[in-house]
């Protein structure tokens, strides 16, 4: 099984529309998927499910729960003032520590309005999976001017298509 | 006025006595401060006063107003997961856009349990900043193994006490 | 006087009509300048240079003497790899320590044939400056797409032409 | 064949002295390896190897064609200037491109004579690395205060040969 992480709790995001054509792409492949939508977290869980009540919000627990026996991560990331969403982090920094996802292996995939795809984002959160112990492929897949390229749940853009396509290839070998 | 930031939400945080000490610090040189505590944001902020609910929550909005006359800032950064606290960067995606603190000028304190005393942390917040406009000086102060060198309020660790007293000249001359 | 440091040893390079054009904007400011070209260094630098060896090959004292009075600085930086050119780093590598130009101020170019001009090359030479001790303007420009927005020295895109502008006037009152 | 490369061209390093403790470990394991110490590459690279002259310099080939067939590599990086040395990222610039080395595994060790152990240096060079197709290990190695943990050969800190031999049994798997 593939978990694919939406990463925002934005309601009605692109990042949800692309995290839904990743796992179309995937199912077309027979592989397993389960999508982690961050729009589903309880909304107090940056106060009721870390530090002293890390393990305490059932909820929380039930959301991640969910995909621990996923055997590769993807994460779709959309950039936010320079970096990933914050919200994708303290969903991280919920976690049980050490991560269950450690030594598990993940593809990124970032989105922008502006022209960078998210590369910051993507660096930055490599650091991140590389302290919990998930190893990260190093195909990223940058989608920078996404309103641009993406109608509805239509990707227009033949070349992101193709980027997602490589990628999926390169993650299911890896 | 100098604001402070504590980053996180942690009740009872060691990012916390260290902002206390770095008011204490500020206000030996007779320079004006607030601390902001991220541990008193709205539980659910995350949800509530971002994207479509952007300035919204009247308690979010009054918690970043006392300190948006802040001519500078002082980011106390406690190392999680490899970088910043999730919590940190969801509060700056909740600040309005553009950001209010646009043009000013920032310092950077990482602490850490281990030994890098946040130094990837402190690196990726930048780009944050930098993203948001805010200046960064270049000298970042790095606490490691911060619990054995902060007996409560009381820093005991000489070299990172001249450390961050360095470090208040440098701004207060930025 | 403002440096300004035309960041690869490429002949005939497009980072060194960017240096040029910058000049020439700063000069219709009546802001004195100087361009340093690493083309001009000596071809053997990485080894007669540094190390055992820093401060001992003439040439390479006299290439950085020439900028050692400017209050501020520019880097233009093409992206090669995924990073700044290592050439860029050997030059600051082969400097005195600590780096005669600590507690200056300084800007940042991009620019890159791909499409994220040179983001992470910018991210990371931030993070050298800062431990040289240089503050590093918040706005950086960024330029995607080099070849197709450069005619020579002519810069055919306006709105490459206003940041740099604009970074100007930030940089003169940084 | 796991190829190491020696990250300075600094004669006599520390860098080398843990490149050939590297290799010891892996030899006890009956892996062939192959050390690339970069105090090899022709004095004048930066210019007879790059650009207009990529494959044109016959010692600067010969160099990483020994490495060529390498299955896996192990970067030794000390942190030089809060990065990786201007000298590995130029000895990859010279290299062709796409990168022999493209979707090959690697393993990072940072060292340093301060407290940071290389993280900087290691973040940065990652994103090259996936820049040029090549998989990263998330466990990566870092040596702080280096000096005082070598005597010649012997890293006489029982945790830091610890983290090498668990970190050449992940790369093994990897």
């Amino acid at each position: 099984m593939i978990a694919i992480i939406s990463g925002t709790n934005r309601t009605g995001s692109l990042t949800g529309h692309i995290a839904q054509l990743y796992r179309k792409l995937l199912e077309e492949k027979k592989v397993n998927t389960i999508v982690l939508d961050l729009a589903q977290l309880p909304h107090d869980f940056a106060f009721s499910a870390l530090y002293e009540n890390g393990g305490k919000n059932p909820n929380f627990v039930a959301f991640y729960q969910q995909a621990i026996e996923a055997e590769k991560l993807v994460f779709i990331i959309p950039e936010y003032n320079g970096s990933f969403p914050g919200v994708l982090k303290t969903f991280l920094d919920g976690m049980p520590y050490p991560n269950p996802w450690r030594n598990r292996k993940a593809a990124l995939v970032g989105l922008s309005s502006g022209p960078q795809g998210g590369a910051p984002a993507l660096s930055h959160f490599t650091d991140v999976l590389h302290y919990l112990g998930i190893h990260v492929l190093a195909h990223r897949v940058k989608m920078p001017f996404i309103e641009k390229n993406l109608n509805g749940n239509q990707l227009q853009n033949e070349n992101y298509l193709r980027q997602l396509n490589n990628q999926i290839n390169s993650l299911l070998a890896f």
